[in-house]
């Protein structure tokens, strides 16, 4: 004895998010059921139809869009001498939040992870050393994760543009705000002390 | 600077559930559109159609169906002397699971709740009144949770059938399993001890 099938599915669906367990699966399929009203669920079967149809990444930076090349690249206020490397296009957008940059964007789609199989190849590289080709651009700024991976992928594409004249800099790293030295983690602990400036 | 429409209408649907703020609904959307193949989308889709067109009261007890009878009516070697009497389709779905009953059930589809404007009229207790002429039932259980609006519904229909031969039961209330007596609260002490027996 279980849900009827179409529930059963719905359930399942849900399910196939991260995170998402079966007991709030459960609660997600019955709310969906008892409070959505049939033109909730027509906007939801809406969007779900036209995510994977409408949005790509953008030609030039990668970013995603619904055009063929994303608002920020269009933007022609923006420095153009500045291109800020990024993994995903998630990256992207808390990075415009917070409004602390104005120049463009290149998004990697990833970064290099030899124990999965990810080589330079398999990610946004060489579209990239194609943009650096543009006159316009004089710095490179790496913003990557601070893992084994985001530095190998730094370390990388840093040592492509050593043979440049292109500057290549990168993010900082340390003790985020609110950040607790007690609890952080060796690595962060590391890096805010490396990185250390004069008073 | 924001997502582009489609992700956006995504977002804002799952945002619709209970729990979900902006960043898991913003995590979701990611999900879908990067590890949703079209057949999950699909799939994801048809289940929404399909869970308000399909699913519906049983016409007999209230608890979700897709046929005009839920499978627990039609099974007749289950106890047609005992009617349990829940809240919610969901509460049918965890008794069951428990396998500690195998009776009937009648969903209420809700409680009396004066302060919202929910009187009796406004959940099942009609239909139950009548499934309670049939000669077969001796027994209604009254499984609702410990609530004011629990109380006042099961008192209520206590009352009912006080005038008929009927047996009326409730459920056991007190301390559950696992839980600890110095974090529980007053009314489930008071009802713990309230419901003791002889050792």
């Amino acid at each position: 004895m279980d849900y009827p099938d179409a529930l059963n599915k719905l359930i399942e669906s849900f399910m196939r998010y991260p995170g998402i367990g079966k007991k709030t699966a459960e609660r997600y399929a019955f709310h969906t059921l008892h409070r959505f009203e049939n033109e909730d669920i027509a906007d939801f079967i809406d969007s779900l139809h036209r995510v994977k149809e409408e949005i790509k990444p953008c030609e030039q930076c990668g970013h995603l869009t619904d055009d063929s090349t994303c608002v920020i690249c269009k933007d022609t206020r923006r420095d153009q001498t500045k291109i800020l490397v990024v993994e995903t296009s998630r990256d992207v957008i808390v990075i415009e939040r917070s409004r602390s940059y104005d120049g463009l964007y290149h998004v990697l789609d990833g970064v290099i992870a030899p124990s999965e199989g990810i080589g330079p190849e398999d990610i946004r590289i060489k579209p990239l050393l194609e943009r650096l080709r543009n006159d316009d651009v004089k710095e490179v700024i790496l913003a990557l994760n601070l893992s084994d991976e985001g530095e190998t992928t730094a370390m990388y594409i840093n040592r492509l543009l050593e043979k440049t004249d292109l500057l290549c800099t990168r993010i900082a790293y340390g003790l985020p705000a609110g950040g607790n030295i007690g609890y952080a983690d060796v690595v962060t602990l590391h890096k805010a002390l490396e990185g250390r400036k004069k008073y």
